[in-house]
């Protein structure tokens, strides 16, 4: 808060010519401008070379699904959206700008980030309540020409496989092991979509209606029912604390503080690992998880050890995404994505305490960028 | 062109946490961040205090009048705004963010600016076509609860009105000398309005139609009736070269390159003054306007001395609006802005060559924040 308070907010726009003299006016502004602006209006593709365009990011949000805290709207939304900026800079070299909309209506959301499109390289959507935010990225995909990043599906979904990779590594298990995936909204959904894309075919998605499954009928929408197509094989029924059981994996992202018991881990199989991932608070406390027999446990937040937050993918994936140009977010660039950070802890240095790499680690941008060569 | 192709663009967004370390990150993301989130959730004022927007500025453009080029788009106007940005920074140490538009359609225009308005302290308009610039303007005044200033209008207002001031006073004239100002768009209708309420009685204002005046009937609008109403009072008729006779100010916001000529400056009264503010290109070429017999001559361009250009309004009058949370840009605001930027040159410093302070004359910004003390 004192910082906040001090700083007047974490971010700055600023000119990259330093010292600008009276004299270099007439280059940068009017009229020496004027002849730049003709360049780009004779031949579009020069925006990239003689504007910030290439390098700009919109992190757009409606303010409804802030961190764990819920729908606290556009302006309470900002702090969040300024620390994501602050790492976007300090990580990926990225200029982020965030965009907090007033309104929270679908259509509207759509045509405003449409309208500002020729400022920005990419948009990253944030913090947007599911499944309007799925519904608005599907949307956008079609119309932009510029990539849509959906870091709490993206993002979220590379950092939990890459952990999940090394984890499994460490406990000698299988990708078949099973697993338990709380929270069906955009993270869960988008963990399900790589996790099974990877190759996890023993995954249950539970929601706060219980495990999703083919047939079910309370509760669902169109992507909880591409959730029970893939997941589930065997259609079992029932709460957290009943599917639970004879697990090997847990990964939170319900957003609700605590959803997780100790009795809970206790049923598990042997060395059970534990993704409690809701920010700001987790699934369950790491030291109760650890107490209860948890080998690995890992949350999202900054207040802990073992981390697993999206912020070891955004900065260095988008600073991929804006020097090629990639258009579209596949689950193959996500999956050689996660493949590339798990590979940054170099098995000697792989303990239950330590299954990624830290955020400034050089290593992660060189070998995303390297493990994507072959996307366009 | 190198420059701009050297740089890729003109402006960064930064961090202001400089050298920022992995133990920061719990405090200006997740999950410190929560508590700065939730402490404007609950007391929405706060926003000023704990986040960058009292200190950004939007500046919105659908690309149809960027400079005197036209209509050229939203990717061909980012090279002027992000010239902007870096001018509101270096003056005026404000955070301006270009945001150019994919549509030119006045509701759609109207409907994105309120969107994004949460992230902003105010709205700067930019190269809007006119009269549908001045329309998005009336009705954002109505409906936001920021300020929202229309650089071509009012900045280029004050800049003229200071100039003139300056002017007068070098050929011994009053604010009554008879003006004709060439241009009915935003640029012609703010410098009328401002120089009306700053007591000039003999104006006319002429377009492409001729001299505008009451009764009137071709390529009227809203805008040029108003003119019509508080301007030429003896209802004179006619084009550029006949009205102009005998006057002793020519102001030209016209857009059009090389509107007046050598003899139209002899028609004029003794030592004629003469503002070609029209960009790139200006009404007349300087040297040629002094050969005609020109006692002033000035231009909005920074290729010429004697620079009448908003870049010495917009960055010093923002930092005001922005630090006293001004919430409606006035006539009465704008004069006494006028009054002080024409006041920083010293009498005895005033020359025909020399009518206006340099951009970088640090008296500007001294002068307009103690001129504008009693503003609300």
């Amino acid at each position: 808060m004192a910082l906040h308070r001090k700083l007047k907010g974490k971010i700055t726009v600023e000119s990259k010519i330093r010292n600008l003299r009276q004299d270099d006016i007439k280059l940068i502004y009017t009229p020496g401008v004027a002849f730049v602006c003709e360049a780009i209006y004779k031949k579009p593709s020069e925006k990239y070379n003689l504007t910030s365009k290439g390098n700009n990011v919109a992190i757009v949000t409606d303010g409804t699904r802030i961190l764990g805290l819920g729908n606290i709207g556009p302006y309470a939304a900002l702090p969040v959206m300024e620390g994501k900026t602050v790492l976007y800079k300090r990580f990926g070299n990225v200029n982020a700008f965030p965009i907090c909309l007033n309104t929270v209506d679908k259509d509207q959301i759509i045509n405003t980030i449409k309208a500002i499109e020729p400022v920005f390289g990419a948009i990253n959507l944030e913090d947007i309540e599911s499944p309007k935010v799925l519904e608005i990225s599907a949307e956008l995909e079609k119309t932009l020409s510029i990539p849509v990043f959906h870091d709490d599906r993206h993002g979220t979904a590379v950092v939990a496989l890459a952990a999940l990779f090394n984890s499994l590594k460490l406990v000698k298990k299988p990708l078949s092991s099973k697993i338990i995936l709380a929270g069906a909204g955009s993270a869960g959904y988008g963990i399900c979509k790589l996790l099974r894309f990877a190759g996890c075919r023993n995954l249950i998605v539970v929601d706060s209606e219980g495990a999703i499954y083919k047939g079910r009928t309370r509760n669902m929408n169109k992507y909880k029912k591409e959730i029970a197509e893939i997941t589930n094989p065997k259609r079992q029924k029932g709460t957290l604390d009943s599917i639970i059981k004879n697990t090997d994996v847990f990964i939170g992202v319900s957003g609700i503080k605590g959803l997780l018991s100790a009795k809970m881990i206790q049923s598990m199989n042997k060395d059970p690992i534990i993704f409690a991932l809701t920010n700001p608070d987790p699934e369950i406390d790491p030291k109760i998880a650890k107490k209860a027999g948890a080998k690995i446990i890992a949350t999202g937040s900054y207040m802990y050890e073992n981390k697993i937050n999206n912020a070891l993918v955004f900065p260095y994936l988008m600073r991929v995404i804006l020097d090629k140009k990639i258009r579209k977010i596949t689950l193959d660039l996500l999956h050689t994505t996660a493949k590339a950070i798990a590979s940054t802890v170099p098995s000697t240095q792989l303990t239950y305490n330590h299954i990624m790499p830290e955020i400034g680690n050089k290593q992660i941008q060189h070998n995303i960028s390297q493990a994507l060569k072959k996307f366009k």
